[in-house]
């Protein structure tokens, strides 16, 4: 079948072999698959992406010296089911799954193995257990935002929000969007949006943010006392100590570059709760001492749980958000070496991948 | 009165003015006064720690081209009430407060600001609505131990445990000790306290740490497997799906140096609590990737809520452990400066003062 394969060189598109389904595993034909901020990621630089994951303790299976084919954000139609299976969804029943596999040498990442080839490619393996059918109502395209916005979903969750909570969402590249989503899709805010792109700004409102700001104009952190979040310590203690709600600011990290945590460090109010879900992959530095005194929380969030997943789909099976607008472009195979280098400069919502 | 005086060259001992109570405050002869590692960090760099703190938006009142009376971990005894006050202690009680004073300019640090001297000195004025009575069967030693008691026992309380975790205490030091009595005082454990010290170490066994390491020997990371903790996601997840009980790991870091955040993260488990309750002064690095793909949650911590503190000098009272033991030396006045010296590069327990 034909591939998007990523080397250490870059990214070809060539003939691979075909993949087989084995015991509990069924074939399907991708319809659509988005490209990850983290592909492109590990294509920029292979050996370090694999070595940091290896490091990490994270799913196993990808040697950075042979060839990969990315892909971990799909909707995918049921071509032929593998041994053992039990035949849940009928060939041609349009599915999405997270993007894991438990093959031979235990659970691999779908799009990150050298085993498994992930959705950038015409055809892929996945586990039959961890199918969910595609409501009707959804485009193949729509249904392969799940993963990207299972994400934002996640990070919600992680920030245990009570409803009074002023949110800032710092990047509104797709997962600071999934974010902005997740967040209106469950009525809080006032949730401000920041980023330096007016395209992404206007995604963001699209999606719900209450206010965008572009930190090239206006700073982020400017808006803590209008929004009602008490800034010096002592005032959070007098407004506790009158016993009057106290409102409390949740910060969400999702830009992935190093120096934006120790900008939100310094500008937080007391007590605020920091989601860190961008993927940042070089060492950074901090200042511990601001987030020591203002007792900040800091929550690195990763991927879903499979609820979440699940719960996602739902949700955009009932079609409440506009979601459609954040595909800024779709490509064929031939066209994703292209876009991994456009989506590595230019402020793009997803891209997605029609093999 | 005298008073052990800190200023940019140095601390002193000499003649200050005597504190005066205004409208709601009493004035206290102190006892008892602890020597804190704060403290130590202020005095090597006044200008600095003052500018640090007012950027942290924290407590006002330290001029530090001014003497500052040092002292916020203090027993004393009430001596006469200020205009407005109820009375509610006779004179001669023994009392604890919180180091805090509403003054004129607002609510002030007692002991980090040129208005409100702290413990280090023969008297001070204290908030009457502040005070609490100090327990017959308690030593005004034993008593002033209930501030830096109260970080542990505030800290343990951010990381929300369940009964069920396994944790690690890095730094015995006061207040990695001050986190092990607090663990220990509620039955969770195992408890693994690790300190290059080997008195400190002792001190933490007498506290009740189950296992106490020395990192010159053996990684206080090493032994999560045998704890029962997965350090594999893949494993964790395994585990979760087959709905058996995953026990989580949570890390203390009493330390406050540079370096060692950087290493919780780069050792800790999948999904680990890690509460930082050490003040780091200087700029850190850590390595988000693994925070990220690892998915921890760090909480820093800081001092303790008013109710934390009450509970933490009843539990003194019910003398249920040997805190006697943290108190490793007791100076007057005049040996507070030479006690500075000391405790900046010796591994002593707690320092008292008795002025």
């Amino acid at each position: 079948m034909r591939a998007a394969v990523t080397r250490i060189g870059g990214v070809v598109v060539e003939e691979v072999e075909e993949p087989v389904p084995g015991p509990g595993q069924v074939l399907v034909r991708t319809l659509a698959c988005g490209i990850c901020g983290s592909d492109l990621h590990a294509a920029a630089d292979m050996r370090r992406f694999a070595g940091l994951v290896a490091q990490a303790g994270g799913l196993g299976g990808m040697d950075p010296e042979r060839g990969v084919v990315f892909g971990h954000e799909f909707c995918a139609e049921v071509v032929e089911h593998g041994p053992g299976t039990e035949r849940t969804f009928a060939a041609g029943t349009r599915v999405c799954s997270m993007p894991v596999i438990v093959g031979p040498a235990g659970p691999e990442g779908i799009g990150y193995s050298n085993r498994y080839p992930g959705g950038l490619a015409e055809r892929m393996v996945l586990q039959e257990a961890l199918l969910l059918p595609v409501p009707e109502a959804l485009t193949a395209e729509v249904a392969a935002l799940t993963e990207p916005l299972a994400v934002g979903e996640h990070a919600v969750q992680l920030a245990r929000l009570t409803g009074q909570e002023a949110c800032v969402v710092i990047g509104c590249g797709p997962i600071g969007l999934a974010v902005v989503a997740a967040l209106k899709a469950r009525g809080h805010g006032p949730v401000i949006a920041a980023d330096f792109s007016a395209p992404r700004r206007r995604l963001a409102e699209l999606l719900g943010a209450d206010e965008v700001v572009d930190p090239a104009i206006a700073s982020p952190y400017g808006r803590w006392e209008e929004l009602g979040v008490p800034t010096r310590q002592a005032d959070r203690a007098a407004l506790e100590v009158l016993g009057g709600p106290v409102r409390d600011a949740v910060i969400f990290e999702a830009v992935g570059v190093p120096g934006i945590l120790r900008t939100i460090i310094r500008e937080a109010p007391p007590r605020t709760r920091v989601v860190v879900v961008g993927v940042c992959m070089d060492p950074d530095q901090i200042e511990p001492f601001f987030a020591v005194t203002k007792e900040l929380e800091v929550r690195f969030s990763f991927g879903y749980r499979r609820e979440e997943f699940a719960a996602t789909l739902e949700r955009l099976g009932r079609r409440e958000l506009p979601v459609e607008a954040l595909v800024t472009g779709v490509v064929g195979l031939d066209g994703v070496a292209e876009a991994f280098a456009a989506l590595g400069g230019a402020a793009q919502g997803k891209v997605l991948v029609r093999p």
